[in-house]
């Protein structure tokens, strides 16, 4: 039985060492991840059963990309492997004033040129709990689209559920390209992940004249879940005061429930940017499918979020009891001895 | 002459290079450490002489931990060499809302496992001004209790001056069994460092009732004295925001003046968080054995703290001036070209 | 369906960077590794289905360790987690005239102290093609003997290939202990790794006054083979020049063919001292495994062990690819673009 | 054509990595800098055409020295190669209540002994726009002083802007003869960038009985400018809090407007404690050779400023449109993706 | 006057440090490369003026790689800025029995899709002695083809020197594409620079039945002399033992002399072994241009072919002195102090 | 009691990573050394007492110098404090067919510029067996000539063993001068360390009619003995192959023996190449004040010398017993496991 499986693109992600600079790096921190890759790693350490699909290029980069999920108990059974390349990010670190720097390089990666009859959903998603989806592979190429189409598709039939988290990618496609394609993905998910300023500019969801923000948030939520028929809509806040500095808190409507649930907000000293949001997906879908409780659920998936960007990579390795251990605690990162 | 011999263990210490996890880690960034070990090696970089006594093994790993020490001036003709094996900790060091975990490997080392024999105090503290011991070593094994008693015995005979940090270690023992053997080991002795939360939950000596901290501060403290009958007793105040930001403070009272004397409060953003304690001391009996008036002292004792934390490592190298320097001008960190 | 099963310890292992040496060492290259581990990884590299079965305590360095081979593709399912210490080696490297040096410190380590009831060999051998054991593990406690017998005798009632690598370490056990404890072990196994030096210390199997090299091996196997019932003895041969320089080949003899396979003499410029016996080992069984003939067997399998010395760390990444590429070309190194 | 020369002394600087110390270290970090050359590479990072000018050893130190500027695009062809050394400085990177530390080894470098006759400056300044110098230079020798004194004055013949950075140092002479040697350069020059501190110890020109900030450095820059007659006078703003934290501004006095220009102030989270002033000075120089109106050009200088804390070694490596998005956006360190 | 232009693709080149493999690496060592730039780098070293001519992406990736040739004085005022992507290439290097692997990840690169009419010849070659191309730019797009083309024609309108390194890569094309193409290309040029496989395999070209390789390899130079018109036919000759060991030699035929040149044969141990052949093309072009005889020409290009293993990176930075002290002196290794 | 006392300068080493070249590096390998400081380590670490007479500056540099050989357990409380600056030593280490290069930049260093005063021998040599001085710090400056000079005159007053090792350096003095100023300090010491080619450009000293080595080298050292009255003449004979390979042995002549005894030749795949001849040299002096028979004193010593080229930088750390098994054992580098 596996609890999660995500379907998506694997990068390598190379980083100049601590703050440098691209133009001065002799070397460059490697490691691999992508939006769902990242939430099959962190559901895994969290300790659920998770499976990544993807098609990744054969040869010594491909292995080695599957042996970087691998190591953290993901499941690569099910990763076609072949095509043309690996896709790459770089990421220039920020730091203080100056802002983190990603500069894509996937075009023509084995996934973005896969075939959409390579993945046969019916087969990939038996005995299976959840999927978890993401805005990001619909922007890499038709067959991408229509790839997280058949997907959503099957796991319906199947009653598997079904989790999408919007992140939408300026960088990739345009707001109304986006806005249009994830308009047919979502209708009747059971859990979809946003924040405020993606549902305005992809929808035109917003509610701009509530002043108060937790207010504003829960009005968007709401339409989100109106317009889009989906019983979970979570929606994330993050204030950027620097690039070591950020805010961090999330808020679960529950449409049968018809509340709304707001985590503490965290201030946040940042030691990797990248792979919150997804450790956050993997926090809520951990709580979703362990049966907890709403407000524990927003919790621990804050919880889980700011532990991430404590942690160098795009993988959150953060154990349940470390999570539980924040949300009980609060963050005073007191030594042990 | 030699101003400080300590008497302790001295670990490996392992941690993965910055923010990364043991996970993660393909090296450990290796130095050596240990409390009484690291007063020694701070205490002699503010200009003491100071000499360690332990028992490590023979060989590479031996060589090098002794070597780590005699580096920075320290004495150590008087370390037995012999026994199985070194004692490890390792740290991964926290960030933000992740704190650092320690984990001790130390079962069976060289120290726990000598034989109060091989420690002949009388001649070990011939023409020396003080002995700074901990609560650590006598949690390591019953012969290390008895190296302890017998140390402080011979001090005591010798009007060698006593200093004793509590220093419990919840991973080494219970607080029941720590309370007991030091409540054996320090009536008498000359200065006893601590902390509120060791003094209550080992010898059930609290004030709680006081709000004001200054003032529960003090009545902790004198509270100590009487019952162990101690002239100094020195209290370190910590407050844990994140594993980044801490406060940090002290208070000396001293018994034969009848007052007490409080740093500032330094704000601390933390490099290595091991060792602060263990400065602290070493500044503290700097200031006793150089007769320093008790303001000065605790005021020199704490900057010497807060300074550790901003080096790498488990051993302050701040010199003596150095610390004057942050007493004085406090820590505006400018530079001087 | 499992190919191959191994049991051991894993452990830590330690290096100064480079030629450093440990006193000279601030930081040390971490890699996890041991004799049977090292099977298990090189031969699921190599494209077989492996499964490792231990005992590794639990938390953080535990849970490294684990990784560390599910990396490669181990199965880790039937580790038993607990106990109190991963063992440790330190690997000082050699270089040129300097040897290296090996310091074990895996006293007390969770699979030594592990109880023989943990381990139900019926369960773990279900559906297992073969399993590799070797002389480390019964010289790590009595306990760990009585589990390397239980699995042999499991391993006789399944029919499962029982292969054991000699694998006498001095730094362990004495050559009298291992001889009598591993005579115990090996009677009517399947395959035996020896080499001449061990079967003469431990079993006074010799022929010295062959001259022939060749011949001399082939004496020692037909003893070996004739003394414990053994259908395939395996001789590696290796000439120590310098910490740099070595040549390895090796020999297979078969039984029941009643002939030998001698492999080519290979120069080695050493990489990694550490290993290479085990990706030898790992070599031989894929081609037992895969019905290899015997030449191609023994070529294949010094081939792979060959190929080990120039990798870091103690685990063989080469694919079976590759291992045949050398096999078929020899070790011209020629690069391809 | 030319926009901007810079004349005066490049080093190599090394420094522990990250929080190290000089006495735990086995490699420093080496970068070359030095206020001019920092100037000539910042702004050419902005997209101006720079010169440096200076005298360099001739072998493999000097090699990397010029290359390692002539890497961001920085015209090396007017350094005099010769001389006996390369002038070093060590910097012992601070750390929260530790300040960083420099130690200068620059003395017989060999533009401190190089001989005035070495540089034409009719001929060096040949279609150049402008000209930066700084307090620095003059300190290192008498011929140093005098190669300064022939810059400025042929500058001024050939109508080339003069730009000066007093930048005190006090580890190289005595503020008596900076404020000396200094008043005999600057009559008349263009730009003058200084600091309240160091009008009033080299010059004694202060208004410490005004209160208000922004009253008093006003104050200041008028004096300035009025006492040697220079049209726009520069004062920077630091506030030191710790090694980790600053707050920066910075104000333009322009005679010709007689108006004064403030920028925001920032605070700064350092990574890197040097050449934050050269960064500045660079940003000043680029609005003023492309005609930015004095607000801006206030911003525009104080954000380079910033921008330079957040990168590692002495050169600024900003591209002017990241430092007009930290202009026009504030420092958010927002991630585009 | 520029001595020197050479034209093609310049690629970021990732490898892991050391030995490791890249599935072991988490980090790559990143430096930039690429054949004609190789050449241009060397050339440069020697002393001569060289620019480079490509297309490469607008960006932090881009302007890295345009520092990391600027910063050892080569010219890049001429090259293209724009398109897409920078080509990577990962080299995971070889140790001992396992080679070096290549893997091309180059495809889409900006200059394989730049169009021909960005490089208008004319202007690109005014004032220019010598153009050196290789067959690697023509394997890259039909445009690279053209733009080949254009520049061979354009050097012959000008009376601009053309040399051409075959440098075949059987990963880009087949050896049938290469030998039509390249067959159109060279028909006529100055220099050509061969090994004995390609023109056997592009060609046709072999003299297999003649046994002395000094007399083959002449033989091999006079067909491909006299089938393409060339006056300068230039062999090279590596023989590879290991990844560590080769030998190289290399020899000139002189069509107009009538004559042969052969240069002494190196042992080589490698420290990198990629741009070696670059190296030789950068020394055979210094000696054609500064006018040296043929005997000395082919002992320098090959000492500096040999040098360029020694040296990390693709580039080789040897000064026109260490080569010539190679030449003279041999490889002796002796320390000068 | 002291069983050596070294004299001479202690440089801060800086070195490229691996094979890096100065142009190529962002950070250099720092550690100390200095012919005579390298012999007080290197014989501290075979088990003698050892002490080091120097002048190092005070603060940050100075005292990581003086940790740095502390930390061997070599006595640095005759070392003077002060002065100007620490001499540098740039080390860009060779490779294969790149010999190494050595940049000095050691002058106006604290020896350099001492005065004799600074340093009295009677009280110095108080309780000490031998002084080892070098050819070395004569080169320095006047005042070091005669600081040496008075340390010889003070040892015969005393009758404490002189060794003096030649260490021609062209790079700081000429031949000429050298000689005429060697041959006043050595007359009558008791051990001479040099090589046959700097007794022919030093003092005229050849044999170079004998064609057979070993007769050669024993008739230089006997003229030697004769012409300066010594009773112990060392020759060392390094064959250099590649930066990489040499072959290293040595040749004791003993006079009062009428004796000549050659150790074994090593061949040697060089790590480090600086300071074999100063590990030589304390292995002499471990022999002759340990009462070594003369055929295992060069035996020893030589193995001493061929250690240190396979440990990093210019210290051997190698325990007495390492030495002695090479000298029984050869090179064969065996794991011990």
């Amino acid at each position: 039985m596996t609890d999660i499986i995500t379907f998506g693109e694997l990068l390598l992600r190379l980083s100049p060492a601590g703050a440098k600079r691209i133009i001065q790096a002799d070397s460059f921190d490697a490691c691999f991840g992508g939006c769902e890759a990242n939430v099959a790693v962190s559901a895994s350490c969290m300790g659920l059963k998770t499976a990544f699909v993807s098609k990744i290029p054969s040869g010594l980069l491909g292995d080695a990309a599957i042996a970087a999920i691998r190591k953290y108990g993901v499941d690569c059974d099910r990763v076609v492997r072949g095509g043309n390349r690996l896709g790459i990010y770089y990421l220039e670190k920020g730091a203080d004033a100056r802002p983190s720097r990603v500069v894509y390089d996937r075009a023509g990666s084995s996934i973005a040129e896969s075939d959409e009859s390579e993945f046969d959903w019916d087969t990939l998603l038996l005995d299976t709990k959840a999927i978890h989806l993401s805005g990001i592979t619909p922007a890499l190429s038709e067959s991408c689209r229509k790839e997280v189409s058949d997907a959503v598709a099957a796991a319906k039939r199947h009653g598997v559920t079904v989790s999408f988290d919007l992140n939408f990618r300026g960088k990739l496609w345009s707001a109304e390209k986006a806005g249009s394609c994830i308009s047919g993905l979502i209708p009747g998910i059971d859990i979809l992940i946003a924040n405020e300023e993606h549902c305005k500019i992809l929808f035109g969801v917003a509610a701009d004249d509530i002043k108060d923000e937790h207010e504003r948030i829960i009005a968007v939520a709401k339409q989100m879940s109106e317009r889009f028929g989906i019983a979970k809509v979570v929606i994330t806040m993050r204030k950027s005061i620097s690039s070591f500095d950020n805010c961090f808190s999330a808020m679960l409507y529950d449409r049968d429930l018809g509340e709304s649930f707001f985590s503490v907000e965290y201030p946040i000293h940042i030691v990797d940017r990248v792979g919150g949001g997804d450790a956050f997906a993997a926090g809520l879908l951990y709580c979703v499918l362990t049966g907890k409780d709403p407000k524990y659920t927003i919790e621990y998936a804050a919880a889980a979020g700011v532990l991430k960007h404590s942690i160098e990579g795009d993988f959150s390795t953060a154990a349940s009891g470390e999570i539980d251990e924040l949300v009980r605690n609060g963050r005073s990162g007191r030594l042990a001895r």
